[in-house]
């Protein structure tokens, strides 16, 4: 029976609220749960050029209110060992090349994986942190402005996840491919089931269970088959047991 | 001078057209300007097994219609042969991840390069076939299904295009980015000007000449200044003369 304590949401911003606010209840619960007050949280899906600080203290204002102490990853020296000493991980969102090349880059994929899958410390990830704890990058929605070494990633649970996941838009003009399509063709190719996670809604894993929590509908995409509606509050243990 | 001629559209379909009419008389115009009749198309952009002969068939019917042969590079034993062969190439849309890494794995890169930068063929591409005619897949919109061994693309142009460029909807209550907001993101890492072309539109080449064709406008993102449009029938030269 594997450790591991995920929450994993679909995006920090949700229609109607401010930064984070939607997901206060289940942040404080699931910290709560894993007798943590300390977070690391890891920017490195930010972009924009030395912005790790103002990006951790976006995260860290929230988390405070919420009652939790946020450190970033990059005030250590040594990003290894800050993994090593965490609590708790938070992952935000922003690029997800970005963030996975990074997380190479310093070399902390195994130091992460290894703290949440052997010791059990939370991972929360929002987002770009919510594609990377799955198997791989390869349902992400971002732009692939950077090139990672592989787009294998932490690989927290082996099926991927669809942050942000959209509904096509009625009578929409736009000939690009849908949300549907694009993981039509991810199946072409791989057999990974993909849950879409839409805004507003996050999956979270207690160590072979797991549980859609959250204010939208989640949708399965395995192989083969077609999509699958799950309504908040659904037991999602069956996508997780086997990893 | 460079010798190149190419026709990069947007996309293959436009709304309230059948697929690849409304690009009926550039196509017709650009061909027979450079004296083809026959057509080689490249459908590795498709990601449904066992499909590019039905995906040759798709193209190969509104082009029989403008007077143009197709012939799928497929058909061929030895696609380097094919491409050394060809007066003229199209690459069609589909997943531009699946098509730039199947263009390394047939190892046909410095091929098509060659052929229409040093020989002068004519290229028309569409959607991940104009991602993959300019320096880099990097500002693709499409799902990374697979990885390909570079972002680096077949670099007839030296800028990037986004191709399908969508303006951000109004009151969108989604979260995820807007498509200028990506395009910003890889500004934050790279250097290259990015024209997104909206659907109904085409750049087209002649040489060190470019000039925006079709119905919609086009719009030019440049690091660390205001993004730019551009009417249809824009001069698009100052984009291409230095590459
Ligand atoms: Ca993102
Ligand atoms: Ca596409």
């Amino acid at each position: 029976m594997s450790k591991r304590q995920l929450l994993l949401l679909s995006s920090s911003n949700y229609h109607g609220h401010e930064f984070l606010q939607f997901a206060r209840d289940w942040i404080t619960d699931f910290l709560k749960k894993n007798n943590v007050s300390k977070i690391l949280f890891i920017p490195y899906a930010s972009t924009e050029p030395d912005s790790y600080t103002k990006y951790t203290e976006k995260v860290a204002k929230p988390l405070k209110e919420f009652g939790f102490d946020v450190e970033g990853i990059h005030e250590s020296r040594d990003p290894v060992e800050a993994i090593n000493n965490a609590s708790a991980i938070f992952i935000g969102g922003g690029n997800t090349f970005h963030l996975l090349k990074t997380l190479y880059d310093k070399r902390i994929v195994e130091a992460i994986r290894s703290r949440v899958l052997d010791n059990g410390i939370p991972y929360i990830g929002s987002s770009a942190g919510t594609n990377v704890a799955t198997v791989s990058i390869n349902t992400t929605n971002d732009m692939p402005i950077v090139l990672p070494p592989t787009f294998y990633a932490l690989q927290l649970l082996d099926f991927n996840i669809n942050p942000h996941y959209l509904d096509p838009i009625t009578d929409d003009k736009h000939r690009g491919e849908t949300r549907a399509q694009r993981i039509n063709e991810f199946h072409h190719i791989n057999s990974s089931p993909v849950l879409g996670l839409r805004e507003g809604s996050a999956l979270l894993v207690d160590g072979d269970n797991a549980t859609l929590i959250g204010h939208t509908k989640a949708i399965l995409f395995c192989r083969n088959e077609d999509p699958q509606e799950f309504e908040p509050d659904s037991d999602l243990s069956f996508l997780v047991s086997s990893s």
